[in-house]
């Protein structure tokens, strides 16, 4: 017999876009939110993931981030809506899932935030914490380069053996293809096909599922979700030259992204420039792209026919 | 003629102990911290930092910190207390500020916590800031295996020239006395000597001194100040090798925290061995040691005599 209250299988598949949360005033811009939502669902996204890295969720409070998932519900028209939740005390991460449960999200997404180096007993037992406390299933986000942590093979087992773990989002790299073919396999083995697979990086999106990835959680189709559903449906269709194809005509933007430390600053500059969101959109003391980067970022834009 | 209001030139001097917040089922153990602050006092530190990293503090809540700093100066019988007030976003730093401010702390120690990777402009930004919004001064808080921020020479330069910046607490590393003292000469030509200068790392405080440092900024100073007081006093004494041989006699405490990945879960761990914390002191997601480490903790505390 079917659980009637389990995922449908399929909740992990696809494009997640992460939308940036956009500040104004050290405010949430609650307006420029909702217009990006909208992009996302006239898009036809897959599911909406809010408060991911690109939407700045641990520069936020408890009470922001409960506001941030209700918004992110109320404008997702039915799209599956996954909330970040993490944080770097575990009673913050529970006060958070309470709040994403509330507001009517149908996953979480739990980083390991850490500020003294966590052991990789303290992240099981913070995921095994997190799923005893919600129905709701949740997305293991491995993301070192903001997180400091390195998930091993092994820790990848020990959590999709948990009840409630639905789903690894692994960090993008630069692969042959064969290779990063056998990197997923060997994920796909260890976690026993118990949990979906997903590839972030934006960069490494196309390879990702071309190399068995079932989801693609893109942070700049948060943002820009056309051209990254492109790319996506491609893949799914079996099309793999036709995704690589579609994400080479974006190089210039992943060579932005690798030139200027990352997407977000880069993501946030060409929401500024598209007029989606206002100036100064990210959470200070990350002031953003200097003057001179914000211009070649809208260059980019502009080449790219990005919009 | 000399402002009134400006810190003494001695107050970032000598020993500053930093100890832990004791957690107990989640909450800050009231009782055991005031015990904490007793012993410091008893044993005659030349000041306390109230919420370093040994204390907890980017897991504690505004409220939670607010309440550390009050108390803090309640029981600091006079000698002069110094407050983290480090968090991931600016917003929050300020209000850490203004909580330390109205609790009657003298400095303020601040640390460039991350989680997007920040650039120098963020964090000098940052300090910018903050010095603008107080009249106390400032200590830079420099602990990249946390932060994930390096500084260089020139940010330290630019920081120092702040009006407000007063000292900065550099990380320890092994270097032979000769290197120690060179590495210590460039960080005060670079400051133009506006500035103090602390050690941390707490294996690294008898060369530090030694090597002209004139600050050991000491996180297991905050637990068992009277050993690293005699290392302070010998050092400042011009006692260099008796310094290093007092030092010498804590190797197997050094030792442990190289083995376990740094102080602070082997100072929780000996803490809660003398009794001077509950169990579990640490807040979740740490779970501390495990057994068979505190054991050896134990030995190591009982061995030395740490008391």
């Amino acid at each position: 017999m079917t659980d009637p209250n389990a995922p449908s299988p399929d909740l992990f598949t696809g494009l997640s876009a992460f939308p940036l949360t956009p500040i104004s005033d050290e405010e949430i811009d609650e307006a420029a939110y909702a217009g990006l939502l909208q992009r996302l669902v006239a898009a036809g996204v897959d599911s909406i993931t809010a408060l991911g890295s690109t939407g700045s969720y641990v520069y936020l409070s408890t009470d922001e981030r409960a506001r941030v998932a209700q918004l992110t519900v109320e404008h997702a028209a039915g799209i599956p809506v996954f909330v970040g939740i993490g944080a770097l005390r575990t009673r913050d991460v529970l006060a958070n899932v309470a709040a994403a449960e509330a507001a009517g999200a149908q996953g979480l997404l739990l980083a390991p935030v850490s500020y003294q180096p966590l052991t990789e007993d303290d992240v099981f037992e913070l995921f095994r914490t997190v799923t005893s406390a919600t129905d709701l299933p949740v997305v293991v986000y491995d993301n070192p380069g903001t997180t400091h942590f390195t998930f091993t093979l092994d820790l990848y087992a020990r959590l999709a053996d948990l009840d409630g773990v639905a789903s690894i989002k692994i960090p993008g790299q630069a692969m042959s293809p064969p290779d990063f073919t056998a990197h997923v396999e060997r994920i796909r083995a260890a976690t026993g096909n118990r949990v979906s697979i997903g590839i972030s990086g934006d960069a490494f999106g196309a390879s990702g599922l071309n190399a068995g990835c079932d989801a693609w959680y893109t942070a700049v189709g948060g943002t820009l979700p056309a051209p990254m559903l492109a790319i996506t449906r491609a893949a799914q269709n079996g099309e793999a030259d036709r995704a690589l194809e579609l994400s080479a005509e974006l190089q210039p933007l992943w060579d932005l992204f690798a030139e200027l430390g990352g997407s977000l600053r880069v993501t946030a500059a060409i929401a500024e420039h598209l007029g989606l969101v206002a100036p100064h959109s990210l959470p200070l003391p990350i002031l953003g792209l200097t003057d001179d980067q914000k211009r070649k970022a809208a260059e980019v834009a502009d080449t790219l026919h990005l919009d």
